[in-house]
Formats: C-alpha cells, sequence, structure tokens
C-alpha cells in the first residue's frame, strides 16, 4: 500500500534532536512502521552523551526505548551516511548551513525551519494539500553542479498557518478560488518551543502578538495554496497569481498548552457564494492525496467537521487522530465576507513533527525516497 | 463641576446585590464622591439578613463597612422609597418586571441587565460614547398615564460591545462612518458570573462559543453608534441606517480572569482611509462628555493607545483607570480591510458596573436626577 | 492467565453512565479484553435516550462505538438481569438504594462512591493493595435472607486515599507498622466532577479546603491499611489496630485538571527507620497481587520511583501506564519525622474508575464473578 | 510618629533597579510618606538609559512619573553619594560584592538579596517579627577598620520563609517554643523572578521541587526566631539553639502569580498545648513593633485570622494591607503534631521589598539612619 515491500524499512535520522520538535519526532518515529531511528544529531554541547542523557525531555510519553541509548552526533552528513532521510527540527539560527550540507550530501531533508521556505526552488508543503508540490525536487537538484540524485530539501509550514491552509484548500477545491480571507488566531504556548513564554507573561493573560506570525500566515498561504508555473520547462510557483489572494492575519498567544484555536472569515470570487451547509459538506468530503495513497501517518479526516455549537476546543480536540488533522465547526454565514468558522490544529503534531513525517511518507510513496 | 453642590449627596439602592456585578456596584458606591448605598435589594432568600451574611462575596477587596451591616430587603421599590436612583445587577430572568416596578414608581434605573436594551424608548448607553442618547428619557416618561416625572430606565451595554464601540465612535467622530467592522473576542471568564463556566471547561482552553454573545454585538454596536432621528416630534433610533455598517463578530471564552481582549478590524467609508497614523492619534485625541462635564468616575483617557508592540494586554492593563477606559494597540493596515488593532477592555469595569455608574453621573449632571 | 477461558466475556453494565465517572468507565470497558457494555444506566431524565444522545461527553476520547447506540434505562435491576457485573460511578446522594438494590438482585456491584465504604461487611479495596479484604465477601452475602449467591458490594478508596495509600502499604510490607503520617495534597479540579469547581475559584489560585476531603483520607487510610481480625467465625475491619496509625491529612485545590500531588512524611515504628534508598528500593520492588495474577488492567510498576529531582508531576506522569500505577519521587529524610516523599496519583484513573475495573477483574480470578 | 520631623525626605537608591524586585521597591517608594528615589542602579548594560527605556517593565502599575527619567547608573557607590539608603534587588551572583562596597562606602543597605543572610554579623530581619536583631549592626560595624559609622548590611528572609514565620513567631510569643514544625508550600511563579519559569512547565502542573528552597526555610526559621546571645561582649544569633527547633519544608510551585500558600502543623514544648481557638486569638492579637512604633508600611493586621473555612486564598488574599501582612486560616487540630493551618503571605510584598522598606523605616525610627 505505502510502496515500500512488506517489512522493509528506511534508517532516518533527527537533527536538533534534543529539541522541543526533535522530541516530537523521536516520539513518531519511534511507533513508525517503516522509518527506523538510525541517527541523532544535535550541538556540540550534547554530541558525544546518550540520548537520555542529553535531551531534557519534557513529552509526556517516556524516552522511547529505540533513541535512549543512541550516541547522539554533532549535525554533519558523514555521521548520518547510512540514513535515506533526515528530519530536521533545527532552530532557525544554524537550520540554514546544516540542512543545505545534508542535501549537498545526497541526503533527503524534510524540515521544520523556516529557513527555506521562501526558496523558489524549495517546495513549502503542507501534507494534507499540495504534495503535489513536490514536482518541484527535479528542478532542485538539477541546479546543482553536478546535479544531485537523491538531495533534497521539502519545508513544511509554520503551525499557525497549517491549521488553517487545511480548510481553506478544501474550499478552494470544491468552490473555486477564494478572494479573501480574515484569520485571527489564539494559539498555544507550545508554539513558542521551550522555554518559550514566561509564564508571568501568560498566566491569566492574552498576548497579542507574535513575532513575524502574521507575515508567515499571509505569505505562507499564497504559496502553498498557488500552483506552479512552468515557462521554458523551468517551474515556478505562482502564489496564487492568477486570482489574487487578500489574507489578514492577528495572531494571539493564550494560556493554552497544545492546539492553535483561528476564527476564519472567507470571501469567495464565485458569486452568489457557497451556502454554510454546502461549506460544511465540502470541508467533510475533502480527502487529502496522502491518505488516499496510502501513507501512514495521514489522517482519514483531513477535515473533521463538528456540529456543536461550542467545538473544536482545543483540549479536548488535539488528540482525535493523533493530531493529524484539522478539526473545524461553526460553520456560518459572516456579515462582511461571506461565510466563517473556526479551526483548530495541533500546533505540535500537523503543525510540526506530523507534517515532516507524512511528507516524507508521501515522497516515499512517490519514489523520490529510495529505501 | 459634578453638578452637586458642595457635601450633597444622592441616596442609591442597588438590586441584584448579592450577584456578581451587584458586588461590583457596591465596592463603587462605598467610595463615590455623591453617591451613597441606602438600600440592597436581592431575592427574599437573601432579604432580612445582613449584607455580610447574605452574599458569598467574591471580590479581591473586601465588604465596605457601609454595606456590610445593611438589611437585605426584597427588590420591591416600596423597601427603596428614599433612594432617587437604583443600580441593578439583577439577571435578566427577573429584571425585567422589577425595573419596570422601580420606573414606575418614579425611580431612576441605570441597569446592567439586558431585559430593556432593545426597546425602542430606552437609551442604551456607553457612558464614553453616546450619552446623548439620554435625550429620549423624556419620550421615555411621556409614554405613561400619566407621564412619569422622575422614573426612566437608562442600560448599558454588554461587555464586549463596550470595548469595542469606543475605539469605533472615536473613529467615526475623526473620520466619518465605518461601514464594516470585523471582531474576534477572547472573553474573560468573569463575563459569565458566578458561578459561571466551570473550571473544567476552560482551564488549558479556549471555548469558541459564547450563546447569543455575537449577536448582541453586532446589534447594540448598531444602537449605540446610531444617532436618534425624530419625525413629528417622535424620537427614535436611527440603528446607523444612513450608512448601513456591517458587523461581524466572533466570540470567544479564553481561561483570563478579567478582561476582554479584542481583535478588531476596519473598513471606512472615506476614501482614502485614514493612515495607522492618523487612526491612533484620533484614538488618544478622543474625549468623552462625562469626562468634559466632570462625571468623577470617567476615565480621563476615554481611550488609551499604547506604542509597545505586544500591547494591551489583559493582566497589565485591566486596571489602569480603574478599568474605566480602553485600551488599545496595534494599530496598523489590514490587508482586507482598511486598518486592524487590538482594544482590551475590562469587562467587570467599564464593560459592567462602571458604565452604569457613569451613566448616573451624567445624568445627574444633566439634572435628570434631582439629588 | 486471567481466569477466563480464551475468548470468554462477561456482560457489564454502568450506572451512573452519563457522568464524570461513568464515562471513564466507558472509555475504558469499550477497550477491556474480556468486559462487554451491555447496558447502561442514568437517571429518568436520560432514560429512552441512546447514550450518545443522553451524555454531555466531556472525554478527550471519542465516545466509543459499543457505547454510542445502546438506550440508556433507568437503574433498575430489571433492566441489567443479563449483566453479571455493574460498575457504578452514581452520585452519593443516589447510589446507596441503587447500589443496595442491585446487590439485592444477584449482581456484583463495584463502586465508586462513598455510600458504602464504610460499611462493616463491604471491603474498600485499593487494587494495588488489599484485594485480599474481598475475603470478606461470603460474610456480606450470608448477611441476607436468603443469603446471596452472588450479589455484593465492593467499593473503591477515594482518589486522594487511593494515591498515598500504594506507597504507604509498600512500606508496611517492607519496614512494618507505620506510626504516623503527615500528607498534604493539591488535588486536581476533575477530582470534583462536572461542573465542580467554577473556573473564578480556581483560575491562578489555590483553595486550601475541600469538604470532607481530610477526614475520608485519615479514615479510609485505617480501614485500608487494617488487617481482617476473625472472632468467632466473624470476619471485621480490624482498622489498623494493633498498631495505631496516626494520619493527619491537609486537602488544597490546585488549577491542574488531572493528577493529585501528595506531600507525604511518615514515621515508622521500627527504629532506626530504613534510610531514603531503602524506602526507594522497598517501593519500586512493591508489586501487586492484581498484576501478579494477570488482571490486564493492573499496571507493571505499582509504584514507580522517579530519580529526577522534579517529578513526579500531574502534567508528565499522569497518562504512564493508562494512569493506573502512582508515582513516587523526592524520597529524602524528614528533620520531623522519618522520610517524605511526593506521590502523584491519576485522580480518575487509578483515583477511580480504573480501580474499580481491576477489583472487577481481580473478582473474576478469583471466581467470585461467574462469565 | 515615625521619627522623621515633618516633610523631612530621605533620598534612597535602588540597585537591581530594572530586576523584579527592583520594579518592585520603585512602586513603593514612589508613594512613600518619606524615602525619596534618588538613584537607581543596574547593570552596565542599562547604565546611561533613563529608567523608563531601560526597564522592561512588568507591572500592573504604570512606572511612577518619579522614576521615568532617572539616567540608571552602574551599581557603584559613587553614584550613590547623595543617598543615605539603597534597596538592594540585586541578583545573588553580583550582590554579594556591590553590597560590600555599599556598606564600606558608608551606605545602609536592605537588601532582598541572600548573599549575606547567612553572615553571622548580619540581621536577618523580617520586619513583623525580629526587628530587635537590628541590634547587632553596632557590632558589623565594629568589625571594619577603622569601624563604619553608617554603612551597614540588613537582609530580609526568603519569601517562602517570611510567611510562615510570621504566625509561628506570634504562637511563640503566645505560648513559648514550638519544638517541631512541618511546612508544605505551594508557591507562585513570581517568586522565580522574570524569566523564571517557561509556562510549558506550570500549565496546569505542580513542580514539587524549587531548588534551595527547603533548606533556606529550615535554616533561616531558625536565625529569625532565634534570640541573640551575648558573652564577653559579643553577639552572636543563638539559633533557636536553647529549644531545638526541628524544621521540615516541601516546597511546590503551582500556577498561581502572586501570593505563597503554605501548609503548616506545628508541635509545642508546652503540654498540653493551646486549643485552636486559643492560637486563633493569640495570632489575631499579635502586633509588631514596627506598626506600634509607626513605621508607615507596616500593616495593622501582622496576622489576619480567617474564620470562612475555604481562606486564605492566594487570589483572594494577596492585595490586603498592600499584601504587607499574612493570612491564616484553618487553625484546628492536628492529629499528629499538636495544631495546623494555612498561611498565606504575598511573595513579592512582605516577601520580597516591602520587607525590605519596613525594615528601613524600623531603622529610621530607631535612629539607625540619618536623613
Amino acid at each position: 500500500m505505502h510502496g515500500l515491500q512488506d517489512g522493509k524499512q528506511i534508517k532516518v535520522g533527527v537533527l536538533g534532536a534534543t529539541g522541543t520538535v526533535g522530541q516530537r519526532f523521536i516520539l513518531l518515529l519511534a511507533e513508525h512502521p517503516f522509518f527506523v531511528i538510525h541517527a541523532l544529531g544535535a550541538s556540540s554541547r550534547s554530541a558525544g552523551k546518550q540520548y537520555a542523557k542529553a535531551a531534557t525531555w519534557k513529552q509526556v510519553k517516556p524516552i522511547p526505548s529505540q533513541a535512549r541509548e543512541i550516541v547522539v552526533q554533532e549535525c554533519k552528513p558523514e555521521h548520518f551516511s547510512e540514513c535515506a532521510i533526515v528530519f530536521s527540527g533545527l532552530d532557525a539560527d544554524v537550520a540554514g548551513d546544516i540542512e543545505a550540507a545534508f542535501r549537498e550530501a545526497e541526503l533527503a531533508v524534510f524540515s521544520n525551519a523556516k529557513n527555506f521556505r521562501r526558496d523558489p526552488h524549495v517546495p513549502l508543503v503542507v501534507p494534507l494539500i499540495n504534495t503535489s508540490h513536490l514536482s518541484i525536487i527535479s528542478q532542485q537538484q538539477a541546479l546543482h553542479s553536478p546535479p544531485l540524485k537523491k538531495g533534497f530539501i521539502v519545508t513544511n509550514a509554520n503551525c499557525s498557518t497549517t491549521a488553517v491552509v487545511v480548510p481553506l484548500a478544501a474550499l478552494e477545491r470544491a468552490f473555486g478560488p477564494i478572494e479573501s480571507c480574515m484569520i485571527t488566531t489564539m494559539q498555544a504556548i507550545s508554539g513558542a518551543g521551550y522555554p518559550g513564554l514566561p509564564s508571568m507573561d501568560i498566566l491569566d493573560n492574552v498576548v497579542p502578538y507574535i513575532s513575524g506570525e502574521e507575515e508567515k500566515i499571509e505569505w505562507e498561504t499564497l504559496k502553498i495554496l498557488g500552483g506552479i508555473a512552468e515557462e521554458d520547462g523551468t517551474k515556478s510557483f505562482d502564489m496564487h497569481a492568477r486570482h489574487p489572494l487578500r489574507i489578514s492575519a492577528s495572531c494571539n498567544r493564550v494560556p493554552v498548552i497544545e492546539g492553535h484555536t483561528e476564527c476564519v472569515s472567507v470571501r469567495f470570487t464565485r458569486r452568489p457564494p457557497p451556502s454554510p451547509q454546502q461549506v460544511r459538506e465540502a470541508l467533510q468530503a475533502y480527502t487529502s492525496d496522502a491518505y488516499t495513497l496510502g501513507c501512514p501517518s495521514a489522517p482519514r479526516h483531513a477535515v473533521f467537521v463538528h456540529e456543536e455549537p461550542d467545538r473544536p476546543q482545543p483540549r479536548l480536540d488535539r488528540d482525535f487522530q493523533q493530531g493529524a488533522g484539522v478539526s473545524v465547526g461553526r460553520v456560518r454565514q459572516c456579515r462582511v465576507l461571506d461565510i466563517k468558522f473556526v479551526v483548530m490544529g495541533n500546533n505540535v503534531a500537523i503543525g510540526a513533527a506530523t507534517s515532516s513525517i507524512i511528507n516524507a511518507e508521501f515522497a516515499v510513496v512517490k519514489g523520490l525516497v529510495q529505501a
């Protein structure tokens, strides 16, 4: 089903393994049907220590036995030469150089870092939506001299972008282009990593500002929802240019541990716009290629639509499908634009490591990575 | 200054005195320069007990000595005959009949309940904005036979409406009519009264729904921002009809104790719209008539504009000016409408009891209530 | 292993199925290897409705498919005649009569309610410790005329008692009688059920009082840790009488959703007392009969001992072993008594429904219940 | 009353002015009847900037106008030569050398840092209890060559020590020596300063460990409650030696912003011990010398005793008397020791800056500092 012969396994590495995202990668990979943790990379401070000693483990589940005793390496390609894939949970201040070096060394890099998201040859993939963007990889490889054979970089989107872009893509597929979109987020503290927000700043409080976040949503959404243009054999991301899409985001931090909640309002190009009931049905009916093609971490429901008036809620809905889909509720008319609704996505699952892993599964299915 | 001879005092009563809003009335009135607590009303269950025994006091400040030993009465006008004014913190299920009876008995009623907010002869007054609406009182009195001489009802707005409507009014005064407005609220738990939300529902959570709240914001705003039309000597609220105003609200409950935070985006009728800097200056320059005319509880800054990128925040800003003004920050361009900003208002101060009290002060200043 | 032939199943009912504890019973039973949900009971208000309509579901996991469409019955034995066992999550105000009626009707009742905990013929069983107390059941049955053949009641302990009593039992087994014990609890809000504590009372707060809780800990612990005396063929609980045990509990509510944390200090009868290291080893080595005899819900570690200085923590440790064991940390000397430590137990798992279920499993293993 | 001629003022400085404790000093001093902020010291990174630019202000009240424009200096005595007193909110890693230098330069230093708390010539003063310990200052000054005339250091206690030691002192005054004392704390996050605890660590959680805190309580309490022995003209702290006092503390961090709650149990030397009612009366009757002698920041009630069964609570009681006293409730018998109760003290008021200021007021009253 998933393109691998039964029992075949793929050795993978994790970069930034001791950090928050790295820990999530390890939890997910430890239970993965065909990825096997083979090497762990972190800063020179951690290198040489067993993982269980190097990491300040902050997850609810214990450290998987597969990772406990692996000796952490520095993030240099030579230590990962047996891996076909590396997952990167590196911080942005080091991710750029390291990920480029791994690509150069012919490794497939699936990164949660932001460094390459705006690169014109690197796909920015939310695996429930735009896996078709992986088609740009051959061009990315051809740019190097000599051209790369196996190395490439795929990034996933920012956590707050990911949640909102899934229903937007489903709506565009069903009803054609969206013309404008207002988004107000209420984001969980885990989105800021660890140590992240001081407790004094967020307990009994809302912080109506997250540095750089609104720009990310407004820009990344265009790249993800847009198509790929081809001219003279050269591919480029069209940034939704044929149907200009105006997006306005307002980002807030709230005292929630996990799960970003977002109030979204959209105006369609199509007149008259679809009704709330049509929107509900289109969202519920949406299916991702990743699920259809058998990626084992892809959720059955890319979008789960709640009927209860007070859902989704982060505490109650963030663990549904291991946080790999998004939850939508309160689909209703908007007096200013056309339709408004609430979306909730698990920022540490589909909003981070889970997306990288489904992207890698999809690449395996498509033959872009060899076991 | 405030229209009362020096040292003159006005006896007032509080209806619903044992509830959350009633407790706030008592705290504020205990320190008031000319209102004096004379009588306290509650349900028959509390009647006959000293206030300190009847109330489950839930405020940070202790019960004021002026109220401790007052014997609570049932909410019948005969027990309040020495009062010129009653403040109502009654629950909606009983407020209608009781407030009508007090008006009938020639008492001036300043109510926080929602029952009369949609009455075509009852002003819905946010005291930092539309005290001019008190001019409809004479018509309200004339409707009775025989016409009332002193009795009337004035309501204040819902807490989430109050916060947002103050900057909207300031913007309309400076730049003319607003055409559309998107509002996403993050509301404090104290807005739901006591016991209000179960802790299991809101700790580590967001609830993206507050029953009836969005409709209140969308409707009340039109009445408050609208003018008073007069035809054949009959006044009526015009509901902003000359410049239709579309409002879309999305209301959320967040784990914050006090202070509603709201993300607001507006589109002006005027083209080109004002710049963010012009908006900032207009908001900062806005002054309420209540403050100008010397109402002692009116804040110096109806709108305080923050320059820091991460303000206002409920925990840091809700006590500024005893919560009697509103705080605005992050004034910036909106890619969908014209301008967006964040507003924070203290829902238990300007959003509730404080508004009623400033309304009453204004009525005294205007001679609508006699000492 | 667990005393049932392979594939054999036992039909069970849940009383109080729509409440918080009832919902937990349903979640656990839906995945149980040999208990099968057959009937659900609730108040007459819910009776006649499908479970999914009758319950206000408040769990993180969705309603199990096995329960969704079961039509809820009133809590009368005739509706449960095909069940061998009923689990009771009833409120104390109705549990007494209903549970007695079910016992009378020859059903085995495993109850989380407090009503029969102090009954001299009903065992109060923490399944990791004193399953031996089930031996009093035959006497409980013999008291009826005619004597009951299959009907009996077994209760489990209060959630805060359960957490602390597990390490105390382990220590007594290793080092002999404890002479005195000081306990200060920091209890989760879920311990108060739903709606439970108003959010206004507990956000950013500690409430240093839980009605009746300290008495429960002080009394229940004696019954659980005590033995069974036999005189003239009559059994009775000895309440730890041979070695009087003084217990002093101070109970607090803290803003934590799940998991009771308790600071415990003990003085042993034995002089010199064991060292912290000996205590650690004894706790870690402790094994429950329920686990040894193959009860499928019994945790491998009745007590898990943490070495890190800042553990256990409710958020990080409450889901370990599905919350079926307890976590202990910070074992160290006490300057007033002998040894102090921190214990954390999941109040909605081992502190409630999980205990009832392991008790029932143990009764099955022992042949006290027939399939 | 307070030993200063009417209108006379004393210039003071604040060291560590940009930090959390420094900010509290500034808020309190800005409203002080006779201390006047004259100079502010911080690290070289802040030096040269106006205070409003140098500090990341995190208080609910705005920056006082008296401090806004003061240019911050490095913490060197020459910049504070016009001050009679400096208050130190310095971090422990720099406080030792800097405070010693200021003393050497003949300044009176009132410090919240821990560095000199264990110095045998420096008094550790909780101003509601042991201001008598200031008598050791003359000896501290005499140790220098040449002897100091005006310079000295006075420290106040750790925040969690301060809360508990006030009722303990009141009980010893009334009933004689306490023999043993068990303390379990539930401490607010503000006790850890800023940034302090990451929000990921404490939201929906309890952390049952605070590094070094238990040792501080156990040691500081002995110094504070002990007397001063004199032999051959040399004074020394007797550490409660005549009546050995065993103290056992267990410290926990809880998700509360301000106010440490502590469950305390004591055993008296006196047999029979006092009754709960006698204890209540003794606590309520206790008066501090600081209040009696007119220190303006000393609270009327050093200990306020609550009768309600569920008080004190940090959120409701921490602002009473501006947090300058402590609140006690639930006085009752203990089955292991004699009497147990709950104490709550505001860690950022009496637990920190407020104590230093009352200590300084007392020193002024006693003539130890000249205007």
